[in-house]
């Protein structure tokens, strides 16, 4: 039955890239509230693509944007998959650093470049088009099958778990333990050999701030005042210069008490895997780690904790020389945790480390961007075992097994509300460009991911 | 004859408003290159305005902004005063902010509002009005007068310096110690009982930098990349929140070794002055002062070097979250200098101080936005008495002598290129926001520059 399908695909291509370039050219940037309208007609569209595929769907509202839901297959007993993904995208500035606009979808050199190709629309439309190809060919799923397509994950995914929590019944696929969740966000591994399919089975969790103080009650002539006041700009730099120790721990008390370490087994396959170090950071122009002294650069991307500021901004930051004291100053600051560290408890030390640090004339303002809790997922389960098999079928090779350090948050909350565990097969490439400029999906990706989605419907229907 | 040049003023006060509203309608913003077209217009309208008024005028040309230089009065051997003023305006962001667009000038509440009302538009306004209330009523100035407008205050006057090297001859007004500058451009004091005209005797210097570090090539995923390689933000946080100790000394070393005190007979004028601390801070929504400890803030302001970050950039500072590790991040430092610190030895001790800060995988790119020399006037030469001669004639008090926080640089390059002393008299306010929003200029501060500046040159007419 598959073979059918695997052909279907083939013969379906260029149709489907002109779907996923469709879709591709919907600035659907959740995180800020100008392109609400945008992010609703990146739902709609999905409605509209399932529908096409033979799929019950609707966009359902939330607080914020809307999420879509979907079913097909056989009523009855029978396990079956609930399918996740995100049709939000980052935005695309600085807009000026892309070759083609982020939203105008170019394919150059084998891929396809807009803003959201690998992350997430490129790897929605690998599943959209394993189930159309299924329906087509089939006349429906072997499996019940139901999708779950957000649009808040670039912002913390704040409404979903609220979501999921008042809709048991209806994405429930058997969470007993025998149906599975199925995410496709992640990437495939870069071995010497070539890309190698990758089931992720580990992710680091989230906790995002807006880190503001606020001074003077306008921006001052630091000629005039300079030397007599706080300048917001200077006191936020030196407390947040003081979040790391010189050996590049953070040092807001407890932040590594609950940290677990990697198993030994795990640490052994890791070992195994090659990692080329020089080539993961010569990528990006950078010719040396640099973090967290005593673990190397994988244990520090999978299984430590880390600290970044993702952004600066306050007073004057234009071309040549303005001399003022800014009113205020700000810093998005991010912590991406492991397990087993809790978001709460670490947003609550951040909070009151922040807050201890009392500045005269200023006051601390501190926004929360979400939070996510970090997962691993058992690696020794027949749906990981069904999900080697299809990436055996359809890349003719046996997946690794990794973890990753981005952060999908829910993952956790698949576990807690709907008691399924997750498998993580994802076809980016550490070259996609994700979250910066130029994003990119190869054409290969594109291909393999359709075909392992497939085949991974065949593998799951015969549980 | 001073007493029908103060009636002309007093006669003409509605059309000197309209003069100076339509100088300050030209966004003659110098720091950024979008607006030079602007900042020509802006040398263009004094030229205009000072030829109106019965002077010889021209725009000179310079590697940036054009110089205006004007001339009347006496030829011969009558030793004459050289006027300084600048044309140029700081940005008016954030524009949002302005009640009033910032190039529409608007009258409310006694006041004139507009980006360069009081800095330096207005000022040199009162320079105008005088000088032409004398010719008007009188047919010449009664001492051979030059003025000197530059369109590059704000952007660290790069070329001025030249420009008074290269122009001896054409700026010449005895510079013998006979003759004078005079710049309107500082501010009044605020006594309990009221403003007070000052004549300012000294100014801090100053050192201004862009500070950037370069990372990888692009931005990157923060949980891809998250403590695997250093992240320009946070290093460069990390590096300039080192810039003070817990004393909020500057840790740059021998950044204090060449400062001067005050002396003890400036210490207890400066005593005299009754300044208030809490109106001085309450003024801009600040309960406290900070700074540098064993210091009280008036030492701080006008005797001690101060070190500020004016801005902040890099990564992303929008609203809601962007899960990046920038390219790259920057800050404006800045720092006032204070007798006998020199400007190029502090910019070394800068420069080296960053870059002694090696961090794996980045690069900093400073670049340097301008130097000034700090300086202390003579407050015994007869100048200084005939300007207090002239306050007392047109304010009817006496003026207190003060130093300021702020910088302008050619008062270093009149007394090196020129052997002129200066007098610096001002008719701000400290609640005119200069270089922010809602800048303004009252009407009687107007009123009292323009009378001051016709007394003023009656009283240098008598040397």
């Amino acid at each position: 039955m598959l073979g059918a399908v695997l052909k279907h695909l083939a013969d379906d291509r260029p149709a489907a890239l002109n779907r996923l370039k469709e879709f591709l050219a919907i600035p659907s940037i959740s995180t800020d509230s100008a392109y609400a309208a945008d992010v609703r007609g990146g739902a709609d569209w999905i409605v509209a693509a399932l529908r096409q595929a033979g799929f019950d769907a609707t966009a359902h509202e939330t607080n914020g944007h809307p999420v879509v839901v979907g079913s097909a297959g056989p009523k009855g007993d029978q396990p079956g998959a609930l399918y996740y993904g995100h049709y939000d995208v980052q935005p695309p500035d600085p807009v000026e650093s892309w070759i083609s606009p982020p939203f105008e979808p170019t394919v150059r050199d084998g891929a396809v470049f807009a803003r959201g190709a690998c992350d997430d629309k490129g790897q929605i439309c690998c599943i959209l088009e394993a189930l159309r190809a299924w329906k087509q060919v089939h006349d429906d799923v072997p499996l019940p099958i139901t999708v779950l397509f957000e649009g808040e994950e670039e912002c913390g995914s704040r409404n979903l778990p609220a979501f999921v929590e008042g809709n048991r019944s209806l994405l429930d696929v058997g969470g007993d333990g025998r149906g599975v969740a199925v995410i496709s966000d992640t990437n495939m591994w870069e071995s010497p050999d070539g890309p190698l399919v990758a089931i992720t089975y580990g992710l680091r969790g989230m906790v995002y701030y807006d880190v503001e103080l606020h001074g003077p009650t306008r921006d001052l002539h630091s000629g005039m005042y300079g030397g007599t006041l706080a300048n917001p700009a200077t006191i936020l730099t030196k407390v947040l210069g003081g979040l790391f120790d010189d050996d590049r721990r953070v040092t807001i008390p407890g932040f590594y008490d609950d940290v677990a370490p990697p198993d030994e087994e795990e640490q052994l396959r890791w070992n195994q895997l090659q990692f080329d170090e020089k080539n993961f950071l010569g990528a990006v122009g950078v010719g040396e780690g640099f973090g967290e002294k005593g673990f190397d650069l994988l244990a520090r991307r999978w299984a430590r904790p880390s600290c970044d500021i993702n952004g600066l901004y306050g007073g004057y930051g234009g071309e040549g020389a303005k001399t003022i004291i800014p009113g205020f100053a700000g810093a998005k600051v991010s912590f991406r945790l492991v397990p087993n560290q809790t978001p709460e408890t670490i947003a609550q030390s951040f909070e009151t480390w922040v807050r201890s640090h009392e500045v005269p004339g200023c006051t601390w303002k501190l926004t929360s961007h979400g939070q996510a809790t970090p997962v691993v997922v058992p690696t020794d389960s027949p749906h990981l075992a069904a999900a080697v098999r299809a990436v055996e079928t359809s890349a003719a090779h046996r997946p690794v097994l990794i973890r990753e350090g981005g952060t999908i948050p829910v993952v956790h909350d698949f576990k807690k509300t709907l008691g399924l565990d997750t498998l993580l097969i994802g076809f980016g490439r550490m070259d996609d460009c994700v979250h910066a400029p130029n994003e990119k999906f190869n054409l290969h990706s594109f291909e393999l991911g359709c075909r392992t989605h497939a085949a991974l419907i065949s593998e799951l229907a015969k549980m």
